[in-house]
């Protein structure tokens, strides 16, 4: 019997029909599908994917351990994912022993700040796995814009909202086209980067792109303190020329 | 009559199987395609839909004038570009004015780097206009290494072969992760500047990602002075913590 295959399958942003035909197929043909949740909720991935499985495919929800209680810098939080991750490799691994083929769910493409990369890393070595890219947020994210994010010789960078105010500012300052991801409870620090790096009036504020519940509004127009899991900040460029 | 929608239709990296379920639909579906290509060849984006137009399509080839003979700073180059892309929007809002919708082909992801937005900024204001993300070239590039190109906090920044070396050597010194698309004839360069950065050891370059043609190989063993039109450097993040 020939060992399963391991599909990493990007979803794509949100919207069904912008994931490939290929991740299309392999979701509506699933024999085991898994997915990242937290416990009590749904997955966020596997609510993509919502009427698409086969009546008799058989879930596997690779629930988070809880760790609101330990602040992640504890060396106990890796300990406690560290046993989680095994836990679940632990199963996808003799599910393709068994000869079964597993669709992990991937919010976006798999290999962009995904957490596929986790289960990715401790597999690739002795279990047939197969990566199928997708359409990233921060591309549903421009789109619902209107406007290109980048032409010409326009630098681009990817920062995230969890990282220092510093840092965020630092970067605004040195290139043309920004994608801010992680905003959540970062939001408020977000703004203010922006605004210290004197962007703020070119910012863009997209929830759920490509989703039902999708927004766009200036950054400089988001209120409170935060902003749902799917948020993204776009900063476009001005086509610089090439030289 | 109602106005035709002009759709910019991102096809994705080139395999047609990772094209959007949406994307696949409207291409197969499509009565008007229109698509860039340089006179004398087939076009790159109308390859990739080879096998799926309606027997009665009609298509639309936007052949770029020839400008080898100006330099890209002479401003007759601009004016003759300028002239082209105001006779094919021309005809696109006609085609549109008599309610007929057009789809315009656009490698990877519309509005990242695409020519399709100097279509887009003509004809936005004045006729129904649709855009498609789709899956972009680098995204089909670091898949194909094998490798997850972000994680944790890592910063990446997109680059282009068309920047000066210097440019390039400071940005590739300045964030985690990075990708260097339009490679091309600036290979020599681009080598060099990442060689100067010290990141030689982590690049990869990646020929025509998701193609047949697909190859992979680090950027210190590619050889020669340029590279296939549709070649990506990727170097990948280290997964930085977030603090
Ligand atoms: C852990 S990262 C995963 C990214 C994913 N792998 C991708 O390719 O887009 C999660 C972040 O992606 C961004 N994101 C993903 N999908 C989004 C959407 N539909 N709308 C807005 N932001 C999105 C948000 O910034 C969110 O915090
Ligand atoms: C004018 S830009 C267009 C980018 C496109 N809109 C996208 O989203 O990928 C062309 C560049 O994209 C990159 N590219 C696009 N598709 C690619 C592929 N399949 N493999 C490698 N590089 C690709 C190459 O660096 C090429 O020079």
């Amino acid at each position: 019997m020939s060992a399963g295959t391991i599909y990493g399958v990007g979803l794509g942003p949100g919207d069904p029909e912008l994931m490939s035909v290929r991740a299309d197929r392999l979701v509506r043909s699933a024999r085991h599908v898994a997915f990242f949740r937290k416990v009590g909720r749904r997955g966020r991935a596997r609510t993509i994917v919502e009427g698409m499985l086969r009546p008799d495919a058989v879930e596997f929800a690779m629930e988070y351990p809880v760790t609101t209680e330990i602040r992640f810098d504890d060396p106990a939080y890796s300990d406690c994912l560290s046993k989680f991750y095994l836990n679940v490799t632990t199963r996808l691994r003799d599910l393709s022993n068994r000869g079964c083929d597993v669709v992990v769910l991937c919010e976006g493409d798999p290999f962009f700040y995904g957490s596929f990369m986790h289960l990715y890393a401790r597999l690739k070595d002795d279990v047939p796995i197969n990566v199928i890219p997708a359409i990233t947020g921060m591309s549903a994210a421009w789109t619902a814009t209107g406007i290109p994010v980048t032409w010409g010789d326009d630098v681009m960078t990817v920062l995230l909202g969890t990282m220092p105010q510093d840092d965020l500012t630092r970067h605004l300052r040195d290139a043309d086209a920004h994608v801010i991801m992680k905003i959540g409870r970062n939001l408020q620090k977000v703004r203010d980067a922006v605004a210290q790096a004197g962007k703020l009036d070119r910012a863009w504020l997209i929830e759920c792109a490509s989703m039902t519940e999708q927004r766009v509004m200036p950054l400089a127009q988001a209120e409170g303190q935060s902003a749902p899991y799917f948020s993204t900040v776009v900063i476009h460029g001005n086509g610089r020329r090439p030289s």
